[in-house]
């Protein structure tokens, strides 16, 4: 039996990859799970049945027979568990590429989504055009720091892991705003995680709403 | 060989144990291990030394031999998964409970952070007294559905999980604000928290900046 995920219906960014469903589909990919997609209407996501799978009324979430997970950390962790290709087998390299994904979730992607928050649910505030500038040099901070441990290194630690999956795809919200760009090694690091093989199947699925 | 974590030299709560060394701290004394705290101040968090452990410069680390770790959510996963009581048997609980870990820290954290950086950041803003009120229902809306989720039940999934122990964690940087206690059931579930012993020694433990 495949997995199912969840989808938008209709994706907000109009199939720029930017979901959350990208990074499961990608983490997929990687390790060669086919996979089933059932769309959810921004409706329905909100409806008791979603609900019942996603408390938070979001995409996506993940069934596997009677197991449900959401939170996509959570998923890409339990696919990178049970597959090779996405945690080293040395115990110690597997608990620092893990490191990096709760790094990518909890310290590097929450002043993104202030910036994200504050252009799309504050836009029309008064005070945005003066506020937008002290989010982005929050956002700037974590990434010279990210900056200065990933130097000239292609991955975080050693080969890619779920930790660059999830670090990639953090940073990948950033583009729009020119800010990935003032760090070239950042930028590349991105770019090396977009020409994965893995990565175009899942953008590409993720544009065709399909698994 | 006991693990070595790192705490603020001063905390800049004062000791009410919202700093992350204290959701490590209560790992360790869920699962029975004791452990060893160095003390960073603020400026050798910055110094080389502890960026080579800490890449954005903060605390907790975990240190065990020559492993060495960041993030309070991967310290306590990896506590988690050697040690048992923090995790349930049953392969797909577990999962569930390591799902509640990522909601905590990537669903349910980052509102409470932005309404956290909204006043200790921009407290002194023009915008900030017509703003706080939009941080505050932002929050309010993902308390609502982890209300509507939780319910009646003394925890997230069955027993006690690593995943309560990050959620109470997050929920706490709240009580301050007096939003938890519109959730009386929120407000419950972070005493029932709160009560157990090894929140207690934790907090005690965090109070005296000692293990």
């Amino acid at each position: 039996m495949l997995p199912t995920i969840t989808a938008f219906e209709r994706s907000p960014d109009g199939g720029k990859g930017l979901a959350r469903d990208t990074r499961v589909r990608w983490a997929l990919e990687e390790v060669g799970q086919p996979y089933v997609v059932r769309l959810v209407s921004f409706h329905a996501m909100k409806e008791p049945a979603h609900l019942g799978l996603h408390p938070f009324g979001q995409i996506p979430t993940y069934e596997e027979g009677d197991l449900a997970l959401f939170e996509s950390g959570a998923i890409v962790l339990y696919i990178a568990e049970r597959h090779a290709g996405l945690l080293p087998d040395d115990a110690h390299a597997r608990a620092r590429a893990i490191t990096w994904m709760f790094a990518a979730l909890n310290t590097v992607e929450p002043p993104i989504l202030e910036l994200v928050t504050a252009k799309i649910l504050e836009g029309d505030k008064p005070w945005t055009a003066e506020r937008l500038p002290l989010v982005a040099d929050r956002v700037r901070q974590r990434l010279g720091q990210l900056s200065a441990r990933l130097g000239d290194a292609d991955w975080l630690d050693g080969t890619f892991s779920a930790g660059d999956l999830m670090m990639v795809s953090v940073l990948l919200r950033l583009r729009v705003s020119g800010i990935l760009d003032e760090f070239p090694n950042l930028a590349a690091y991105v770019a090396r995680g977009e020409a994965r093989p893995a990565y175009k199947q899942a953008f590409a699925a993720q544009r065709r709403r399909l698994g």
